[in-house]
């Protein structure tokens, strides 16, 4: 190569600066913003709608821009023939990340995206405003399908997301505790900088590809246990204990093990995440409705353990867990959800890519053999 | 964050080393090598299936694990009934790439991969083997159903993928000159270091997902007319002359306009692509076979000209796209054929990227507002 790699010495690209974004900041020291919002305020006093706003159109909406963007998204939810008959074919023990990306990348196939490239995307809100209404009804067709043989009717008076989740998860009009549970949820998980799938879907539309492509890449890697998997292993391990004083001897023996605990530590948190005070506290809240005397409780004392222990501190994933459990929600749709607030994340930056657009491509250091001989098949 | 991001100056990490790999060298200076091996030895002497060999088991094959290797092949051809349900779901003008990328994603929920996590993965070597064999398979029998109405029937003598893959496409035994030259074409696209698609399928690897979510990511970023595309994007420059002086009079245009010329340069070499030398040959051969005497002259002048106005050089997407047109290849089969070969080097940065994993998560540099001051949606 003409140029000099610099050589990486932590791997993994940590700390290594690999764009300009004017999205998001975090890590230890900047909390968490959103187009220089402080989470904080975004997640008390907003619906995700407007975060999402926020971040597909870059500023927050006013009562007439949130009524109409409520209405699109609305109108995105619908599922066409060909889409229902495909989720159909998708087995009920698939794994429902594999279930997301199939819909997600079949429907790149039936509504593909307009693009006049190299440098005009005149569909790109279309098709995110497409993805970002038609995830629940994707993941909930899928759903009912094979649990109760029953096709899913888009149609809803719900114009939240969130409202619309949970009434067709559920089957009659969600309780307003949740509703505000699952708002403040989507708004702590839509966006996290240049994170694993972020950086999966900048890396994908740099080439010039398409919406549809971008995201089912980001499913994929949103999909693994370091990522976003990470709310289903926390649910796995709060709930094999009775009580906290069973979770310490189990946490315990783990720790001993030197067995890896999810739901703790942060790539770019060091000493907390700014979110885990939010979602701990709305956890608590819906602890308390549920009547819940074990799994809260069971949270916090590892929650106290992995900090007395290895300095280690809970983040998003952790308590969204309980969260999650304590309004019906299957532990294998955790992360599902988190695509549908993490979308709006991934098509900002896409958008953003797009607007400054440069072929993502590093170099490896080659740790290999050098000048092998070539020996022909008959001598091998 | 707590380490001071390194500041990058050109963009796209380019220059940027992300990791260490023992699988290809390529770049100005180094020609390519695949695990140490020339590209010029490989191209001129291997089957495709003995440098598929190479990159997924680590080394060239004698003749016996070659005869296993292809036998294994042979049976992962085979397409499920709901594979064929799936593929007959999606619609003739769907775009090819889209087609491959929900394929492989649908595999992925019908036949998903055995994990043991963090560290083993008894299942990768199957699932390698399955997508590798089963690639053309999900084109042809989405071709053919389209085109004449048809299933495509998997059973075959051929033992290469470059035979099966033409005696599919054309329903006849192919020529032996067409098989030789697929095989070469193969070979040359299999690997290119931390490319795109490349890269895109380890950030995914590395949040400890599945193979089909990698690949699925994978075959989104090859899809970008920047990555994959570049191959399509060059036949349909050569395709609009009828003469070399014609080529010469629009492409002397084209550059007066400014306008992207696709199939010229690269990101990793700077004189030459190795690759372009025996590529042209092959097409070359292809042409008097077939009796050209248009698209390989009109080919050698754009070449002419680029470098004598530009001091471009045709990398191997330009010379591919006239060989495979003598192959009687549609255009937009061509970037998945790449998928059929660049696997090959997806699975084997997969296979790497597990045994020494490190979650690639990088940094970017803020340029947004700071400290927003949030106002309630009733006074915005």
């Amino acid at each position: 190569m003409s140029e000099q790699p610099k050589k990486v010495k932590t791997g993994g690209l940590a700390g290594i600066t690999a764009g300009k974004s004017a999205i998001c900041t975090c890590g230890t020291g900047h909390g968490l913003n959103y187009r220089g919002y402080d989470i904080y305020d975004l997640a008390k006093n907003c619906e995700f709608e407007e975060v999402a706003h926020l971040l597909l159109i870059g500023h927050l909406p006013n009562k007439a821009e949130l009524k109409e963007f409520k209405a699109s998204l609305m109108s995105a939810r619908h599922l066409s023939p060909v889409m229902r008959e495909t989720l159909k074919l998708i087995p009920k023990d698939a794994h429902p990340m594999d279930m997301m990306r199939t819909g997600c990348s079949m429907l790149g196939c039936l509504e593909s995206e307009k693009q006049e490239l190299p440098k005009h995307f005149p569909d790109q809100l279309r098709v995110g405003i497409r993805l970002l209404g038609i995830f629940p009804s994707i993941l909930l067709f899928w759903h009912h399908w094979h649990e109760d043989g029953r096709e899913l009717d888009t149609s809803s008076n719900q114009d939240s997301i969130a409202g619309y989740f949970l009434e067709k998860l559920h089957n009659k009009e969600p309780k307003k505790l949740w509703v505000d549970a699952m708002n403040v949820s989507l708004i702590l998980y839509a966006e996290h900088e240049f994170n694993a799938s972020t950086f999966t879907s900048r890396v994908i539309t740099a080439t010039l590809s398409d919406i549809f492509s971008a995201i089912s890449g980001a499913i994929g890697a949103l999909r693994g246990p370091l990522h976003g998997g990470a709310n289903e292993a926390a649910m796995e391990l709060i709930s094999q204990y009775k009580s906290p004083d069973e979770a310490e001897t189990g946490l315990r023996q783990k720790l001993a093990n030197k067995e890896l605990v999810m739901g703790f530590g942060h790539r770019v948190y060091t000493t907390h995440d700014p979110r885990n005070v939010v979602i701990k506290e709305w956890s608590k809240k819906l602890a308390e409705d549920v009547g819940d005397s074990v799994l809260f409780p069971v949270s916090e004392r590892i929650e106290k353990i992995m900090w007395d222990e290895k300095k280690l501190f809970p983040n998003l994933d952790f308590y969204s867990a309980s969260a999650y459990h304590f309004m019906g929600i299957k532990t294998e749709y955790f992360t599902p959800i988190f695509i549908m607030s993490r979308i709006t994340g991934w098509l900002a930056h896409i958008f953003e890519q797009r607007a400054d657009n440069k072929l993502i491509r590093p170099s490896s250091e080659y740790t290999g053999p050098e000048n092998q001989a070539f020996v022909p098949i008959e001598k091998r």
